[in-house]
């Protein structure tokens, strides 16, 4: 508590992402970053763009890229926003259009920096309680009072919500906005892109961190009909007219572009994806259906607080959320096939089975 | 108006940024960027930080740039903090020290992103009425209800208040924060860093888009005491935990260390203003005194709007503020000697005084 702090200082409780340690070299499965580096295109753009108009400052509006998201999606330039991270799309998205008195529904396991924006904004919010199984129980999301905002896939689960079902949301919300924070879709989920056309209360939110590598560069977007892009970009110009640097805006247009890479990518990371469940379930881990780059588990006999634990020890991060429903799991990013062979090793010397 | 805007999308009145056209080469003295490129060690760093670790979020913390401003300052890492550009910086310090129903003051005459940021977290403001030659008024900044800021330099004008002015506006206002904007103290303004050991609601708000030469890689940085720094951080983890990517820290690090070519540049920069300051009243302009990297000027005999767009049209961008007091003023950038010389051959050619 500080002498000087405002009463929102005082009040929030700031999100705390996943550490990123520097005391010695771990096998990191705990941020859901990609085990593989950009595009060669991007590591190009990047050097071209280390010129004398780095003085300059970048294009506020981000036009190049915004043409190049749009294209990509078949959208107008005018349905994209762009930002530094979906985390600074989301939190303007909640500034943009949720009141601080109508309550917004998002589920009780779902992305933990929701709250958060809540709080900094003074947002009421109502959560929706996931069902057994970790699947979204739709009918807590119809006739919301503020909005709606979640993941699809939902993180930490990994689970996926069918596009009929957010159909339904869509339709049962009319006059409020509908986030659906697709962070995570590019590794096998149903994009609900398409239905920005039919549905002006549809906001789409994605990033270019996962499933394009770009984390370290950090940019992110919201897909959505002129009118919620137009507010989002009020928001923006009363906060920060130029969110997108240079360098992240050439990278960003050239990660777009290389759409073969972009493709390897992430089939490399499903495949892992799949031989590690498997590789899991063997061991006696139950793993929920996950359309994501992690994959969240359990293990009837040991405790996943342990085994958090004593991976980190071994060298192996990964995500542990001390959360009600939640503790016995435990989120583990797809890495490269030889980090998740160290990881399963780790596992098993931990719960003693043996090679 | 939006239907799915929220209140405060509704209610905010956008700032507008310099233009940024792209229809033709300007010789652009409208956004106070450096006529000179970075440092070749920080064209340098951008280019060994386009690796395979893109793929990998930045250090949340910032740790190496804030040791590097830090060392530079002479203060501890806990008393920097940085950002997304001096905007997110300042933008966050309102959230983080202002509160709704206590007006702050700034003058009336200033960087008109502050108005901006009151609307944005509706933080009421009381104007403070320049005096005729354009200094700030102290007395009106002492004992105000929410707190206190303004540029030094103050912009658009370029005048500097005195140290020890600044100091009486402390004193009196021991228990709400004062933001000092340096965004363009290093070409030759009185910085009040040395105060911030004696004083624990200062704030220092500082940039490498200037005097650095960093515009388009958005970097800037807030000096104080812990409280305050903490308070700022609990206002960033609660928006974006990676505010400033891997490319900026590397690029912001090699321009902090590269203190000659620094030194280099805000010297050729100084020495450029004092020439155009004198051609300037040769023809009969008034020179606001400044001390920054742009000029205020206005001419007795030829308003300011149609010099601004005559110098347009011949390729000449300055800035011209449409506002009750300034509207006979331009604000120019010092650009190189060469940008200067066409601006004052243009310049010639508006007011027909030959050459």
């Amino acid at each position: 508590m500080g002498k000087y702090w405002s009463k929102t200082t005082e009040s929030i409780t700031p999100y705390v992402c996943g550490e990123q340690p520097k005391d010695k070299k771990y096998i990191k499965l705990n941020t859901n970053e990609s085990p593989y580096a950009p595009s060669p295109k991007v590591l190009n753009a990047i050097k071209s763009a280390a010129d004398e108009d780095i003085r300059l400052y970048p294009d506020p509006n981000c036009d190049r890229l915004r043409k190049t998201i749009s294209s990509y999606y078949g959208l107008r330039s005018d349905q994209v926003f762009v930002g530094n991270g979906s985390d600074e799309v989301l939190a303007m998205s909640f500034l943009a259009f949720f009141n601080g008195d109508e309550a917004i529904v998002f589920p009780d396991v779902s992305y933990s920096f929701y709250p958060v924006y809540a709080g900094l904004y003074g947002i009421k919010y109502r959560l929706a309680k996931l069902n057994e199984d970790f699947s979204i129980p739709v009918e807590e999301f119809l006739k919301s009072n503020g909005g709606v905002v979640f993941p699809n896939p939902n993180a930490p689960t990994g689970r996926c919500m069918d596009t009929e079902k957010i159909r339904e949301i869509l339709k049962n919300n009319r006059d409020r906005v509908v986030i659906i924070d697709e962070a995570y879709v590019d590794f096998g989920g149903n994009s609900v892109v398409g239905l920005i056309k039919d549905y002006p209360n549809l906001l789409v939110v994605q990033t270019l961190s996962k499933s394009r590598s770009l984390a370290g560069l950090r940019v992110g977007f919201a897909l959505g009909q002129e009118e919620l892009i137009e507010g989002l970009n009020r928001i923006k110009n009363s906060f920060n007219s130029y969110t997108v640097n240079r360098v992240s805006n050439a990278a960003a247009v050239a990660a777009m572009e290389d759409e073969k890479y972009f493709e390897e990518c992430v089939g490399k990371i499903v495949s892992t994806r799949e031989t590690t469940v498997r590789r899991l379930e063997k061991l006696g881990f139950k793993v929920i259906p996950s359309k994501s780059n992690f994959i969240f588990i359990t293990h009837p006999l040991f405790a996943a607080r342990e085994l958090f634990a004593k991976l980190r020890e071994k060298g192996v991060l990964v995500r542990y959320f001390d959360k009600d429903r939640i503790d016995n799991y435990m989120r583990v990013t797809i890495g490269s096939d030889n980090d998740m062979n160290v990881f399963i090793e780790k596992v098993k010397e931990i719960i003693g089975k043996g090679v």
